[in-house]
C-alpha cells in the first residue's frame, strides 16, 4: 500500500480517509516509511517528528485530515522543533521554536501531519540545496543534481513520493525554482496572501512569500484554500480570493486569454536551448487550447537595475537576520558563524545607510508598477521560463572564502526570470514543462496581475491536462 | 448664494448640480468667491488654480461634479501644479509636478473641481502648520491658534467654508488631529485603502493614508467610495470595501457593539480634563445608543518602546525625501535648505544602518499585531482622545536652531494618541466632541481594526446624529 500512496497526491490521499477506506494513522506510518526508505539518499528532510505525527495523527478534522506533509527549515515555526535556516550556529544551538507561525498552525488545522522539516541553504540564499551544517539535498530524478533551493529539501521530497506536497517559500525564486528542477507544481501566491505572523510583518521587506510545492494543481489550488487570508494585524493584505474559492477555480473554463510569451532572454542571460524548447511547447500547447498568444513581454524585465536593488534588500535583510538570530539563541553572530556567502552578504548590508534601503524599496513599488503596466496593457499571463538553464549538479553554485559572493554570481540563471515576481509581488507558478531534458526536468513559468492566482491554477491546471508530465515519476521513487 | 453653499456639505452641494438647480460653473465661483473673501486671514491655501477650474467646471461627469476641492500641497501630485511640502528649495526652485497622482486623478474623476492646495508644515512632520515658506495657517475658530497639522491647511479650509472637503494625509495623527482642532470628520483609512501611486507606492513605510478631512460623515463615506480600491501594481492592498460601498452601510444599523474606552493616557502623556469631558460624554452618547460600554483598551498603547521605532521610521524617510526631493530639482539639500527640526531629523535618519530600519519594521508589525489582540479578543471599537490637549496657540509647537528638536517633544500630546494606529495601520476617525472648549473645539477618536472603515463610519454617523456639533460654526466662517 505504501508503494500505493506514494503515486496518490494530497487530494487523493485525503479522500481515502474521507471515505474511510483508511485511517488518518495508515496514511501516517505509510509517509513515515517512505521517509525512512528513502530519505537517507536524498537528504530531503533533516528534522523529524514521527512521533507526534503518530501521536496526533487524525486528532485534527481538516481537509487534508491525516496527510503526511512536512515544514522547511526556514520560517514556517512550528512549536518544538528546529528551525535552523541551514545555519550551523542554530544547530549547534539546539534551537528550538517556542509557538507555531499562522501558517503552520492553518496546515495543522487543516488536518495535514507533519512528519519533518526539510532542507534549505543558508537563509534561504542560493537556488541550490547544500548547506554546511545538513549537507546536500539530491534530486530525486539524478542524485548528482541539486534538486533546487532554497526550497529544495521540499521539492526532493515532494518529487520522490515521501509527502505528497511540502511548505515551502520563495524570496527569489525559492518555490518555483526547485519546482521547475524536480518536475512539480510550484505557485508563489501574491504579496500578502499568507500571514508570516505572529512573530514577522513580511519576510525580505516584502519580496518572500510562503506557500508550498505540490505535484499537481488541484493540491496547490486546495491547499492555497487553507493558507490564503489575513489573520489578525497583518500589515498588508492581498485582493481577495475569488468567490468559491481557488479550488473551485479549477472546474471554469478561464475563456480564452491573451497570452505573451517571452520564448528568450530578458536581460543578458543566455537562456538553454532546452529550455526554450519548453517555452515554445508550452505555447504551442496553450494555443491549442484557444489562446491567443503571441511574442510579447514587459520591457523593464529587462532593465539590470531591478538587480542591484534585489540585491539591497537582500543583504540588508540577511545583516538585520543575523542580528535578529543571534539575539534569540543569546550571542552575537559574526562571519565565523555562518558561510562565505552569508558573511558577505551581511557585511555589505550592515553598511546600507536606511535611506538608501528606501530609496530602493521606492524604486521596488515602482517597478512593480512599471511591469503591471504590461498586464494592464491587455495581457493576461506572461509565459516565460522558470530558470534559464536546466538543473545543475551538486557543487556548482558553491562559495569559497576566497570568492565568497561566487555561488550567488553563478546562479543568475537560476533567478534571472524570477526574482523579478519577488519585486512586484505578482502572483507566479512553475508548471513541468515538455519535453523535458532526459532526467533533468525543466519548468515553464506563468505570471499574472496580483491577485489572480484563479488564472494561473487555471491554466496550469489546463497544461497539467494536455502535456505528459502527470504520468513521469523520478528515479528515486517511494 | 455663496454664503448658503458654505453651509452645504459635498454631498448637498453635488445633489444641487444633480438636479440641476446649480450648475457646476456656479458652484466654482461661489467657492472662489469664498476662498478670495476668507483665506487671507486664514492662509489655509497657498496655491491656487482658479481658472483651470473655471475652464473645466463640470467637465468630468462624477457623483461630485462642480463641487470645490483642495489638494494638500504634499502628496496628491497635480499636474502643472506646486507641491513644495512646506519647503523654502521648492518655493524658490518654482517645482512643478508632471503627472496626476492616482488619488489625485480619481478626486478629478468624480467630478471635484480643484481650487488650489493647502498649506502644511514642512515635510509633514509637525501638528501645527506654520512652515517658514509659507507662513502659519490660522484656525477659523481662533484666529491665534492653530488648526493643526500636517493637514492644517485643509482642515481650516473645510472648517471655514471655502471648500466643503479636501485632501489631506496622515502619518501621524496629520488627518484626525487637524479634524479634531477644527471641529471636522478626520478619517485615516485602513493602510493599503488609497493607492499612492504612481509614483510612490507607499509613504513613510506604510504609516502614511491619504484621503480627506470632511464636515459630514457621509462626505468622508461618499469620498472614500470614490478613492477606495487598487490601482495596477500596488504593492500592497486593504481588505475589501463592503459590499455596495462605505455611503451605502451608513443606511445600516451597526447592531450593539461592544465598545472599550480608554479615559485618559495610556502613557506618560498627561491628558488635558477638557479632552477627558469629551470621551466620557462620547461614551454616555454610544451607551445611550445601545451599545455596550466598558473601560478597556489595547495594553500596548502603554509600552513607549514604539515611540521610538515611530521616530526610527520618521527621521529615516525624512533623510530619504531630502535626497529625493534634492534628485528632483537638481540639487542636493542640505541643512540650510530646511527648517532645523528637518535638518535634525535628516541627519540622525541618515545614520540609522537599514538593518536597524529593518528591526524597527519588524517591530512596528509585531506592534500591529499585538494592537489587534485586543479587538480579537472581542472588543469592536476603541474610543479614545484624538488629541491630549486642545489646540494650542500659534507659535506654541516650533523650534529654534538651539533647539532643533523642541517642536517635535512639544507635540507629544498632539501625537500621543493618534500615532500607534499609523504603526499599526488600523483605521481610525476623529470627529467633533462634545462638550467643546469655547472656540477650541476637540475631537474624539475610534478606532477599529483593519478594514472596519465601515463600522467606523456608521458609528460616527450615530454621534453626529446625537451630538449637537453639525451646528456649530466658527468665527471665521465664509
Amino acid at each position: 500500500m505504501s508503494d500505493e500512496l506514494a503515486l496518490l497526491d494530497a487530494t487523493d490521499q485525503a479522500a481515502l480517509v474521507a471515505r474511510g477506506e483508511l485511517q488518518p494513522a495508515e496514511l501516517v506510518e505509510a509517509g513515515i516509511r517512505r521517509v525512512e526508505a528513502r530519505n537517507p539518499e536524498l537528504n530531503a528532510l533533516i528534522h523529524f517528528s514521527f512521533e507526534r505525527a503518530r501521536d496526533e495523527a487524525g486528532s485534527r478534522s481538516g481537509p487534508f485530515r491525516g496527510v503526511p506533509f512536512a515544514m522547511k527549515d526556514i520560517g514556517g515555526p512550528d512549536a518544538g522543533q528546529p528551525n535552523h535556516c541551514g545555519m550551523r550556529a542554530l544547530r549547534d544551538a539546539g534551537f528550538r521554536e517556542s509557538e507555531d507561525g499562522y501558517l503552520t498552525r492553518r496546515f495543522k488545522n487543516a488536518g495535514l501531519e507533519i512528519l519533518g522539516r526539510t532542507n534549505t541553504p543558508e537563509l534561504a540564499l542560493l537556488p541550490t540545496t547544500e548547506c554546511e551544517a545538513y549537507g546536500p539535498t539530491r534530486s530525486p530524478w539524478d542524485p548528482a543534481r541539486s534538486a533546487g533551493g532554497s526550497s529544495g529539501g521540499a521539492a526532493s521530497a515532494v518529487a520522490a513520493g515521501l509527502v505528497p506536497a511540502a511548505h515551502a517559500s520563495d524570496g527569489g525564486g525559492s518555490i518555483r525554482g526547485p519546482a521547475s528542477m524536480c518536475g512539480l507544481v510550484g505557485l508563489k501566491p501574491t504579496r500578502g496572501r499568507n500571514s508570516f505572523g505572529p512573530s514577522v510583518g513580511e519576510r525580505w521587506s516584502g519580496l518572500s512569500a510562503e506557500f508550498v510545492v505540490t505535484r499537481t494543481v488541484r493540491d496547490s489550488a486546495a491547499l492555497l484554500d487553507v493558507t490564503a487570508g489575513p489573520e489578525p494585524g497583518d500589515p498588508y493584505h492581498a485582493p481577495p480570493a475569488p468567490d468559491g474559492g481557488f479550488a473551485a477555480c479549477l472546474t471554469r473554463d478561464p475563456g480564452r486569454l491573451r497570452v505573451g510569451v517571452l520564448r528568450g532572454a530578458a536581460r543578458d542571460i543566455p537562456v538553454d536551448p532546452a529550455v526554450v524548447a519548453v517555452v515554445d511547447a508550452t505555447a504551442r500547447a496553450l494555443e491549442a487550447r484557444g489562446h491567443h498568444v503571441e511574442e510579447s513581454h514587459p520591457e523593464p524585465l529587462g532593465d539590470p537595475e531591478h538587480v542591484g536593488h534585489y540585491v539591497n534588500v537582500v543583504s540588508t535583510n540577511v545583516a538585520r537576520a543575523l542580528d535578529a538570530w543571534g539575539a534569540r539563541i543569546g550571542r552575537p553572530l559574526g562571519p565565523k558563524d555562518v558561510e562565505p556567502l552569508t558573511g558577505a552578504l551581511a557585511e555589505r548590508g550592515a553598511t546600507v545607510p536606511a535611506p538608501e534601503l528606501l530609496a530602493t524599496i521606492e524604486y521596488v513599488h515602482r517597478f512593480g508598477r512599471r511591469l503591471a503596466a504590461w498586464w494592464q496593457g491587455g495581457f493576461d499571463l506572461l509565459v516565460c521560463a522558470t530558470q534559464a538553464d536546466p538543473p545543475p549538479e551538486l557543487g556548482v553554485l558553491t562559495s569559497t572564502p576566497e570568492e565568497p559572493l561566487r555561488a550567488f554570481i553563478r546562479s543568475a540563471p537560476y533567478g534571472a526570470f524570477t526574482l523579478p515576481f519577488n519585486l512586484s509581488g505578482q502572483p507566479a507558478i512553475s508548471v513541468p514543462g515538455e519535453p523535458a531534458e532526459g532526467d533533468r526536468p525543466i519548468g515553464v513559468q506563468l505570471v499574472a496581475l496580483h491577485g489572480r492566482e484563479d488564472l494561473l491554477l487555471q491554466v496550469a491546471g489546463q497544461l497539467e491536462q494536455d502535456l505528459p508530465w502527470r504520468d513521469r515519476r523520478p528515479r528515486l521513487h517511494a
